[in-house]
């Protein structure tokens, strides 16, 4: 069943992909339809409705693909540099076409409050907590931090300091601004001081 | 001078202001024109060539206009209430139509940077570091907290965790979500301990 140059399987499923957002980008969530990304990934709308009822489902499943998983050390011995490195897992996703189409999701949430619901329920939240929440969780499960300390606000301390600088800058922060987000703002709230402070020292305080 | 129904004036400018941020959310900042401006204010190119060289100022002007000052206690004795209320202040602020502008102007700074430098040096900037930010300058005058712990990072956390809450729900959190961004983020930050923890109790630990 069909000819040589007929991509199958993830091939397929990658350029339709690749299409949703493409098109996203092009003609915005408004315009988005079967049609549109059948014709910009080159394969019959048929075979879109095979696998998927609408173009914002096949969204959502491009979004999920690209979504990464954070990548805790097992060690357990390195709570700082983790938290850093699961903040620059954020900016990696950043530089990802999906993020535009998260930003696109959240930004017309109030006329897709469906869409933006799913992107809660199929993406962010089964990928345990979206990036320092899941190294505060690691590091609680193993008692280095006290884990009722990790409310909300808390988890997200991280990614809202590091989501504000690239919004009011246009540019990545450095490592060096990750790291004093983690030493000034999250190991605070869970209960360590950052360096060079001489108030509330707390029982884990760095240098 | 000028027929009787001639608006004169802030009357005029308020029109203008009004008229800039109109014409800037219908038809978005890359057709912005002096040419839509006056027909939108019902006024002359020409008086509006008076006091502004381009549509791009007389945004700036819009913004300056309604960009809220602090109100800071002058008592001292309320952290936690004035850092709440600076939070609400950049909630109310959030309501109006130059917020939107701001987030225009952010969102495309990679095609416009004088004008988003021009709304760091013009409009944040001079109201004294935004928010949250005054308040915390306002007790370390005072000798309540280390003038050494405001880092940039420290000075944004209030705004990062307010602006991200908006953003990933799309609607303003409640005053008991600003208190536990104050209580839970901010005051450790500076070296005072959430409240119902029992790690690193700072000097000035509430409850």
């Amino acid at each position: 069943m069909g000819g040589a140059t007929r991509r199958r399987g993830d091939e397929l499923i990658a350029a339709i992909h690749q299409a949703v957002l493409a098109e996203l980008e092009e003609v915005g969530l408004a315009k988005l339809s079967m049609e549109g990304v059948a014709r910009r990934a080159a394969t019959a709308k048929t075979s879109l409705y095979r696998r998927w009822t609408s173009p914002e489902e096949i969204l959502l499943d491009a979004i999920v693909a690209a979504f990464p998983r954070e990548e805790v050390s097992a060690s357990g011995d390195d709570l700082r540099g983790d938290l850093v490195r699961a903040l620059q897992l954020l900016l990696d996703w950043g530089r990802h076409p999906t993020a535009r189409a998260v930003q696109a999701i959240l930004l017309e949430r109030g006329r897709y409050p469906e869409l933006a619901d799913a992107l809660f329920s199929r993406v962010f939240d089964p990928a345990g907590g979206r990036f320092t929440a899941t190294v505060l969780h690691h590091y609680a499960a193993l008692g280095e931090i006290d884990s009722r300390v990790i409310t909300p606000v808390v988890a997200d301390i991280g990614e809202a300091l590091t989501l504000k600088y690239l919004a009011d800058t246009g540019t990545e922060p450095s490592v060096e601004y990750l790291e004093s987000i983690v030493d000034q703002a999250v190991l605070p709230a869970v209960g360590l001081s950052p360096p060079g402070t001489s108030r509330a020292a707390g029982p884990g305080r760095p240098s």
